[in-house]
């Protein structure tokens, strides 16, 4: 019983922070191609959500000098459960201490991941009330459908590269309280990526090896539409829109994903993916396990890993400064 | 925090059993145009799953002398949560106490909602284990998709009639331990449906005003399939095999549900719906109200809510031998 | 071969003329919600098409006093062709003589049909040349795909209302060389619609029954999409953009076609449908006749017809003044 | 005016004779995992159809030492077309004689293409009439749905291996009187593959460049689906069925297409594509050429085309007994 009490401590994925040279590009891309919408703006950054996001933004874009993932941040459960979760990080002296808070959101723990991921967890949230021409049909619905470029619809979840996939793994299970329903381990004992979630959705965060040994680099993050179908549509979109597609549409062996994989103007890779009635409802699913060979075979109706999927990050390897472990 | 503790006792809807006097005909229902697969037999009942089911059922088959639903089932997240709940649940003076089990799961505690449905909650279950022939290509996957009929993919909802929609959703609010995400309120404030949970699902278990004032019966189960697309070509298919379509293919305007209902050889209603990528991912969700008016506008798109949907149930009203509350 | 010979002078139905009295309100409905482009202007009238259409429109709509259909043109298969079907048209005496053309299209010989529906043939075209900024990816489509409303794709068919079909019908097959692949004949042998075509699609013209007598009045036009799930799109960016949807999203018997009816801001009846697979390709197809009780039944999956699809055409029955046959 | 009355002669692809060595796991494959209807035996040769032909089969399977394509067949417009059609593939030498038809379908004049492929021409036929128990619902369809493995609607179109695709080509729009609608010319002004049409379906033949230089060679036979989605499903199933799958699902630039290519148990190449919305309805369409330049992008969404695309046949090389010509 004890992990599952623990993973109640945080609700969901809630926001990510992009970084990207060329904002006023990826801006466009958000908007314009992802059919997200702008909800707010504060010194060098500009605030974006999905039709379906509840919370006032899930994404933060933010002008920089080099492409990355500044932070990223779960909601919590309710403010006991905030409290209880950052005594435990704090314990672990990974803590950075507490923020005031950003738009959209109140005070917030921040913390790094082993590789030194910025992460920050919070309660106290604005839920986005629409203005009057975003106003939807449907009043359980928190935005107009906004029929424009792919039509995202809420954050589904973010990708790390890591230097050492266990240790990020054990980090996450122990210390942030998320639980492991997949992962990769090759035949000399090592793992080699993981998918973590906080709720009934089969994954909420993921990792994998970075093959340079750099720390901290991210790899990239997802929006969810509803059907495989508008995946499809979506990779027209992109191809129209001059969007450089990595790999996809097609469907990943593990967890099942139908996947779509572009890069933003900013140099981030940006994914989007089928949510489907895919859920994890077991209390005590065990986690798969997937070996070197069963890899080996590709994705799930045989299209092969493309090389870019092992190396490419953001910050790019050639603009990386910080430490490398091999 | 009281009320997330609370709902997380229960893990989801486990299973539902459903009664049927034409149990040869029913059967060849659920395998044959559902695309459900035979788990087990005992005495006059025939278990059944779909193909995501985890557990070894999710749908028991009883021969009997008049349609409707014999009981329904939660499972419990962890032993400590089953027997916490159970305490809840027989301090409320509803317990009827505990049985030995059943196929596929361990010991459970029953109980009687106040409009006298049977329900269960347990924590012991037996994990399914395909046959070779019926061994997924993907490990992560419950069972191989059997390419036969509509290939429903796993238990999502079942909707209960009730003579007072109020006092069931205070029970299931506080006995029970899920919480409501969707009402209807009347404009002299009675309630007439309601829609509640116990995780990410927007909803498991449904329930609305039985308009004889009849207690217990049963309104559908529902079972999920992955896209929309998929959901019109169930029409197709029922269409084809004979078998009556009640309403639908629509959109439900309460919860989005994207909705297809079908009468049973027996005379149950049953239900294929898209859960799609919507969830309540929110841990402070506020119940959204619907009014009188709001609900005179129909479905989503327009359509009239036909007129058996808040008549017909199980058993048949004709066969009904139960009070009424009026 | 007398009949395929006859067929073969026409290509495919090419434009339609809407008559609006919101010009305004209407074309924003077209740019907008439909995701159609603007591909000129000439008087009182804007042009219009779909991403696919390859000629430089597909729909004229004009400025008027009252809703309608000013014309629709079929294009034909070559100047021989042409020819050849204005002899045999003028030769049945409903010939208005020849027009100098319009805007995107060149010399049209202009007719009525029996119910006074103004139509045209001609062969000389405008292929729709792109500005670099709607130039598509893949060099063979007529258009970037617009990524905006409904995106609909091309002009599919259309309907008239007519105060006696079998004679309408008769003069499609016999003057204007199209055959007749489904119709409807009531018990008493009176018909009440037909669907004919020139080409492999199941049909590009379909009429049926006026039940207020009135004789030229206009049912509907239809763009087309590629699935249904894109018909279920448009169902929901309709709802959200407050346009009334008539019926639909649901299949008909007939023609088993996918389809979704709104009212466009002027008073036209507008569909969306799924064009599909379905095409025949038999030379020696025979129309498939509908009895009155097969009617009765609905459409496919059971809706009822709604009332309003015998009545609602443009002009409104309040505002037509001409004659009519009872 | 003179091509499009030659292509008139003939109405659609008919059918295609494939030869397998494994003829009862060929037949499984067909029935099981297609979801075709056998609908017929003679000597060595299983007759098969998908629920929308109309003719009573389109695909033979014959029992053979070695995998590859028997003959093909179109069906021709009128008796009169036929005798027309004759006389011109008489008049260039390459004809073999009439026969006395087969079962279905009455007698056809035989000949080969340039590289020796068996080709057939006919009128009379057999419309399916199916017994009771596969009766459609609705009477506008030639069978029942089935609802059994990937629900194969209709012969879509075929594929050849060609040593010299530009004589092939002039061949078929010549001789047999095909229109082209896409081809590819290389930098060096040869012809690497074209797409071939006999009515408004896009091509319901192709041809391309045998790599080996080998004459009379099998590429694949198709046959349509209704949906992206619906690939996207068969995909799936034929994983799990143990279905080798070549490439795909993605989209081909050339036409469109979205394709999934896998080998049946005799080695054959089988794809089922979306046929879709796409139509070439204007009657002086324009060939699409593509460089060899625009063909290195590889597929609409960027996969690379695989290597045995370009290699693997039937008559599998190693197998192939005839000349070569490089």
């Amino acid at each position: 019983m004890q992990s599952t009490i623990r993973s109640f401590d945080l609700a969901h994925l809630a926001h990510v922070e992009l970084l990207t040279p060329k904002p006023e590009a990826s801006l466009r891309f958000f908007i314009d191609v992802m059919g997200m919408t702008e909800s707010g703006r504060r010194g060098q950054s500009v605030y974006l959500r999905g039709w379906d996001d509840y919370e006032r933004h899930t994404l933060k874009l933010t002008e920089a000098r080099v492409a990355g993932m500044g932070h990223f941040a779960y909601r919590a459960t309710s403010p006991e459960a905030l409290e209880h979760r950052v005594g435990i990080i704090a314990r672990s002296g990974r803590g950075k201490g507490w923020t005031e808070g950003d738009l959209g959101h109140g005070a917030a723990y921040a913390f790094t991941t082993p590789d030194g991921h910025n992460m920050e967890i919070y309660y106290e949230t604005e839920w986005y009330k629409p203005p009057p021409e975003l106003t939807p049909a449907l009043k359980n619905q928190a935005q107009r459908f906004p029929a424009r470029g792919v039509n995202v619809r809420r954050l589904d979840h973010m990708n790390l590269l890591t230097c050492e996939p266990a240790e990020l793994r054990r980090f996450l299970e122990d210390v942030v309280g998320l639980r492991t329903t997949e992962k990769i381990v090759l035949d000399d004992g090592r793992e080699a990526g993981g998918w973590v979630t906080t709720n009934n959705k089969s994954y909420d965060l993921a990792f994998t090896l970075d093959h340079y040994g750099a720390m901290g680099r991210f790899h990239h993050v997802t929006y969810a539409l509803d059907s495989r179908e508008e995946i499809l549509r979506a990779a027209d979109i992109f191809l129209e829109a001059g969007v450089p597609i990595e790999t996809g549409p097609h469907k990943h062996a593990i967890q099942q994903t139908f996947f779509l994989y572009v890069y933003e103007p900013g140099g981030n890779r940006v994914e989007v993916a089928n949510a489907g009635a895919r859920l994890v409802l077991a209390p005590d699913w065990q986690p798969i396990v997937w070996t070197e060979n069963e890899r080996k075979k590709g994705q799930a109706w045989g299209l092969k890993t493309i090389e870019s999927f092992h190396t490419h990050g953001t910050p790019p390897i050639e603009q990386y400064t910080g430490p490398r472990r091999k």
